[in-house]
């Protein structure tokens, strides 16, 4: 009983980049490329295409940038079968001239990531890239943070200012339980005629898959998945909890299970993301996981009433 | 914006003893007694009282048969304020015999655990301890693989027989979903007039928290947790985020967040509870976990596709 609108992006290497600086190495890279192929996911995401102006690229990795030579070396040689590639651009991060025609491109679709006060350089990305003839969606992050009219404004604007497939909820912080996922979704509806709804979640609360199938229960039709759940802080929704949900015959988990033991896991020694009281705490308080990351890097990182006590000091 | 009706039980030593062949140190038991008494939770579960004839009290610890003696060890000079201590007993590995009078007893609340089949048993037990002056649940075990009239029977016999406060929906394999959770909240409410229903989760596809926020939702007022999620297998619903979505204003977090840094953390060394992928399978299929905690003491534990491919070959 599977819909067949549903689309499963797997964005392992672009959010898991917000955890290493995008540091994957290009084995890493290919072999969750060549997972998500095999297994029948729609998109995958390999990282982000910003501006080498605002990102080192000596401290950031090459899929910060995505340039087409790199995604090339990854990506030669898999068979695709029905996979596409997609990349993301900060909409305050990245220029739209760093998008060659799609012709050019090995890449399918550009999602552009934007708070609400950017939303029209968020337009103006996404508009160029399906001018270049590239799918498109808007991802609003932080968006337990926006409850006001511009984010109604924002809607309403993608809507008839643009040509994308999908616009995102993106719960940036974890902080959204099911009802406010239900509110948020419809609220969109109101304003997307023609247009898909997306859910990208963050698992600062255990909530990262739990809301996502709230989000698909109200109609949500482009969702997102990262392997093992990897991605900064508290990582992601996990994409082999969603497939094991979705039921779609196209899919087949053992190529994901078989990435997730023997390229995942192992990346676990350098990256400790997952459910942590800082960053559960920065969730329920609908807060940025900024002081909660630098918080577990400390040696007494599991005073959590230290780190309770400095997030609830007041402003004065 | 709480529900005063709301009862949250603390079963770390509880479920967690499943982990650990209720092996935890007195210091554990009083530390989390301490914390559950000051954090304002309502009950806190300290094992269960099974029948020394049916466990061996060589290989299992105290928390395993709760005598008085031990409890009393473990709580004496505790404020306890206004939280009381619950035990639980297996309807088909406990005896009647075993509970003392109430006025004998430093425990309020005993819980009887059982499958459908045995029903018989639990309200046999059940009945034991309110006769003897407890207040009483029964939790039915297993329950994603209780589809048919039996389950309905059972709930019935339960409203007619005995004066238990609630009974649980209890996701022993973690398989449900949210929309089953609602099914299965509305399907107890159709017989039960004169006894709340509970609900506990597990977690091996993330979704503990989030059924029980479902459960609550559709009217569920006894709702189990743990600390830091500490439960066999996948673990539980986390303590922690239960009393961040609850907001009782009688809740204090931060005795919570202190002994899980200070106490439950360590325990992490010797025994590894949380999300893995032989756990979520297992969710997936409705399965115990048995075999993917078997598979999880193996040195190629993180080849999960041999374990897929064990639990997923046909039967003949």
């Amino acid at each position: 009983m599977f819909r067949p609108e549903i689309r499963v992006i797997d964005c392992t290497i672009r959010d898991g980049g917000l955890a290493n600086d995008s540091n994957f190495t290009f084995e890493t890279v290919r072999a969750v490329y060549a997972a998500a192929c095999a297994s029948g996911v729609d998109y995958v995401e390999l990282g982000y295409r910003n501006s080498k102006e605002m990102f080192s690229p000596e401290q950031f990795g090459a899929w910060r940038f995505c340039d087409e030579e790199h995604l090339r070396r990854a990506t030669d040689g898999v068979d695709p079968r029905d996979t596409k590639i997609s990349i993301m651009q900060d909409a305050h991060k990245a220029v739209a001239e760093d998008i060659a025609p799609k012709e050019k491109s090995v890449v399918s679709m550009v999602r552009v990531a934007t708070y609400v006060k950017d939303i029209d350089k968020a337009i103006h990305l996404a508009n160029n890239a399906t001018d270049k003839g590239y799918e498109a969606t808007i991802n609003i992050m932080a968006i337990s943070q926006e409850g006001g009219p511009p984010l109604d404004e924002a809607v309403q604007q993608i809507e008839e200012e643009t040509k994308i497939q999908a616009v995102y909820v993106v719960d940036s912080y974890g902080a959204l339980y099911s009802e406010e996922v239900h509110y948020l979704v419809e609220r969109f509806q109101m304003y997307l005629k023609t247009k898909d709804i997306g859910f990208h979640g963050h698992n600062n609360q255990l909530l990262a898959f739990a809301n996502t199938i709230e989000a698909i229960i109200k109609g949500a039709n482009y969702v997102d998945g990262t392997l093992y759940g990897l991605g900064r802080a508290a990582g992601n929704c996990p994409l082999e909890l969603l497939m094991g949900f979705l039921k779609n015959p196209k899919f087949n988990i053992v190529p994901i299970l078989d990435v997730i033991g023997k390229t995942i896991m192992p990346l676990r020694k350098d990256i400790d993301w997952g459910y942590h009281i800082p960053y559960m705490l920065a969730g329920i308080r609908n807060q940025h996981p900024r002081d909660a990351m630098e918080w577990m890097d400390r040696p007494d990182k599991h005073d959590y009433v230290a780190f309770y006590n400095k997030i609830t000091e007041d402003p004065e």
